[in-house]
């Protein structure tokens, strides 16, 4: 049997930053398990188009079957495959005033056609999946729980399972993999990595989507 | 093989009325699948002391090692076998200011022996299980969303596995099972009885669950 | 002495459409109080690009002082000046999978340089001043607490007063308006014409606010 | 003009430990603001029963008309008197299961009677005021903000005014004071004590509550 996949999305626009490396943190994690394969993609590197709620996804069926969005075709034309093919997924965005960055809820905003009112092959496409967060925030309660909140309601519009950081002693956070700048001893956009508990809650849901997926407590 | 025992747990103090009825709506529909059996019971029903934070339930073997909570001995005692039992879990709220009521969150609270932190044979009891929610509230938008995601959040801390109203069209509340009194129909304890809509996504939650529970999507 | 300005800033992408259309009886309510004028802003008239982390406005002064964003010169030029003149901000959003838009959080994320740490004279722009806010979903528990509270969430970090729905009986929604397109009686994009809740939580949101900018209980 | 009171409501079960110690702070610094006075009350000395839904607080005047809940007479009694004399209103819980303790959810569910609702001379007690939330949690991301938001909740409900951790730079939490045992550096029940951030955060909303109640920004 094939490896599953878990798909990583991180939504820095800061290259090998913080939230970029928690997200390495969780797939590291995550691919250590045997049975799993994990890819990492970077929302920046896409261009990505807000939904502008024409609705054409659910109103009438896609070109051939095969496009979940044709009133833009962009960056998510690649990202959509990967959402599909994938068992178990996790966000990973900076905390913006509390909440996703404007990039990752735009991509969000984005996959409405594989909702239940989606009308191309994509429809249901994430359903039943595992899903997972993970947010990076300046300050220490910066919104970081609000932002991993948002990213499970994303998940529970799309009827996936949710889980948080697993069974391990002082997770940092139980909801997800939260980070933070404070205490601050390193630079700003390297402060994640001497943030032991941010480290060690993004190994935790690295490695809790991957027994998910499959299908291990 | 036995059949897999759904726990729903009803927090309102009112017998008959607007939760109860929500809960045993999805009560129902988990009983319809097969290779599923459930158990109802209302917190009203039995006595239950809010933790007091001695942390016994963490600090020292409780006696014997069956018994997660030495400083109570109350009507928990007979709620923690169940809990102990189910794969998967139902709590219900009616909405206070918002939120769970106190005697859900005393229910609640006085797991903190079943936590990874316990030191009983209770310890992990509600691990890698299915959860869901459902929230009664006097309005339209009173709170039940931020009441499911409290039930969310404590399944969270338990290391649990979380879902939402499932795959169906306009579920009302993706998070869980939202019932309301607006537009009030009949007489306020009995509102959620004309409620479409909370009943719909009050079954779909205890269908997801049960799906969940026996690993289908 | 001259009267105190209401903004209000829709972020629906369709013209006259439920969220428009909330915010306008908002506005509306608000405009017959006393003392208060009100202008109403819609983010698609404007092309807002998506705050790209660089921290310019935080990290150095902005050319001449009078610009908080250096890096992008676009549609925001033209509302920074009225979310400085404002003494009530009420802000609205159709709900995206249980949260804002991400037009709306672009907007959001481009008023970095009116915190704290801006170096322009837009620092603390908001600070002080009164907040609330208005959801339009298309289930009926479909994210409008969340969205809410994530405008909420906004307005602490720029140190805003923030206030709900008022004194009136039965406002369906405490924390702001909330509307819904269930039960549907009309066109989807004319529900909320029809959704009398909603247009009441949305009229005393624009009182409310009145009244709290003139330091009226 | 006599000073004016700040109310402070302590919901730990612990005399002396985290949440009382982040409380006197903030009342502390409330209490260096001329024109301000302080009263900080411990839940833990009152017996307060949960509400059982009766609704007799709305339903019918209550003997005389000074009594908001003529169901259980016992230590909201006097706390009652005390919520009607404050101009704010500071409520500080530690966080169980991510959220409110079942101690301070039973204080606030017997406040049915100040609301809109109410028949008695509480009506509206608590209306216009201003309030602020303090959340200690064991993990550093264990709840802090989700429980702020649920002291908040329950202000909107009463139709308060709710203000953050104010305009100083790095609060560590913007929605109000959050404490954390982590990184853990003295015994538990004193990590508080060491707890710069939560001390800072906390000092802040007793300020910034003080400084709303007297009309200034």
């Amino acid at each position: 049997m094939s490896a599953k996949l878990i798909l990583g999305i991180s939504g820095s626009s800061r290259k090998g930053a913080n939230t970029d490396f928690l997200m390495a943190q969780a797939m590291a994690a995550a691919a250590e398990i045997k049975g799993i394969q994990t890819e990492l993609i970077h929302l920046r590197d896409y261009t990505i188009a807000p939904c502008n709620s024409c609705f054409a996804c659910c109103n009438e069926p896609a070109a051939g079957g095969d496009i979940p969005c044709i009133s833009f075709r962009d960056g998510m034309d690649e990202i959509y495959p990967k959402l599909k093919a994938c068992a178990g997924l996790i966000i990973g965005s900076p905390v913006f005033f509390g909440n996703l960055t404007a990039q990752v809820k735009a991509f969000m905003d984005r996959t409405e056609g594989l909702l239940r009112y989606g009308t191309s092959s994509y429809q249901y496409a994430l359903r039943g999946k595992i899903g997972a967060g993970i947010a990076m925030g300046g300050n220490r309660h910066g919104g970081q729980e609000f932002t991993i909140q948002a990213i499970h309601y994303y998940y529970f519009v799309h009827d996936m399972m949710v889980v948080g950081t697993g069974p391990d002693f002082t997770p940092g956070c139980y909801l997800g993999g939260a980070g933070t700048n404070y205490p601050q001893r390193g630079k700003v956009r390297d402060a994640a990595k001497v943030d032991d508990l941010g480290i060690k809650a993004s190994r935790m849901i690295g490695r809790r989507v991957a027994e998910a997926v499959l299908g291990q407590k």
